[in-house]
């Protein structure tokens, strides 16, 4: 399979760590953001909607949309599951995954940082602001609903990473960036040290891929 | 079952659309979102992240986040189908589906809406500009992705509305509520048309909610 992303994409690290995760090996094409290589026709053809990831399977289909990408590794490649077996549990930890996926990081993403800077002229302090405004919200959320599961071990959801894990770990990421204080969310905190002991979230990091720089 | 949610909200939307297709009866529990009711204590114990829609089930337990209770209804209630059979296509349809919901929907919410009006004093002409913006971004990718698809019918994937479907309609009323020309996009105003034909769509409309006004 050929993966399509971006060391700094926040989008494309969710996709390198559930890829890890199932074990899966693939071809690293790099599109870089910085110079629009997106915009570009011959990346256009690969993904009518211009963004990163995108993953060509050995079948020769194009899958695009992390969300969507990630539920089909889990229908093709079950084991390990990354999600959990009751229907409940199942929504619960989606849930989770949608507050980082829906709420926080397509608001903080590249093109709508873009707009910011040129159609308001947003200055490097308004959009730390504005990012800190929407990660703050999503996190004080996710936060709350740890603290809500009494049956909650080292992870998101019990006692091993899950679809909520691959999803919050690049947003912590993109949160240190813009230079939130994550100590105000401990639970959260003791998640990232739990997936950064593992090896899957070690070598999806965006320092470690071929692009970064 | 309870639904907790607001007549246009388009999350909330979506989510009557998908329990009307399954045939399920809720009660509507309306949250004001002008009065700012989400906010308030009342709903943050329903909901910690302050938002509608979320889903009482009748053993009590509350889910939230719509793309993650869409999910739980068709596991807990598979007939009729809003996803296809093979993984493929599944991922095609809720890469359709991600496109509103990730990339359009939480861009163009209420709270960002007012960031946008406050922290940057936007007028109307430059609301419905932004939101303009970033609807035509996400109906030029799901334009193409229907024209790609030679084996479409009357809905966004195949002849029955899918969860494609479920997302895409209150997008199209909410791109009417901003002003944004629908005529660029015609696969799109067709599938709305089919759409339209239904009852668990005309059923699912903010006019047609007890709380509209």
């Amino acid at each position: 399979m050929k993966l399509y992303n971006f060391f700094r994409s926040g989008t494309s690290h969710r996709l390198r760590i559930a890829l890890n995760l199932k074990g899966l090996d693939t071809q690293y094409i790099p599109v870089d953001l910085r110079t629009e290589q997106h915009l570009k026709d011959d990346f256009k053809a690969v993904n009518p909607q211009m963004l990163v990831p995108a993953l060509a399977t050995d079948d020769g289909k194009v899958l695009i949309q992390s969300p969507a990408i990630i539920e089909w590794l889990e229908e093709t490649h079950p084991s390990p599951a990354l999600l959990p077996t009751t229907a409940h549990e199942r929504a619960h930890v989606r849930a989770l995954a949608a507050i980082v996926g829906c709420d926080i990081h397509p608001i903080n993403n590249r093109r709508i940082l873009e707009y910011l800077r040129h159609q308001f002229g947003a200055d490097e302090a308004a959009i730390n602001a504005w990012c800190g405004t929407w990660i703050s919200a999503g996190f004080d959320a996710y936060e709350a609903l740890l603290a809500q599961d009494a049956q909650r071990g080292r992870f998101s959801f019990g006692d091993a990473p899950s679809i909520a894990d691959v999803y919050l770990v690049p947003q912590i990421e993109s949160a240190r960036r813009f230079k939130v204080d994550l100590s105000r969310w401990p639970l959260i905190g003791a998640v990232d040290k739990a997936c950064a002991e593992l090896d899957a979230f070690q070598r999806a990091a965006p320092t470690r891929q071929p692009d970064a720089g």
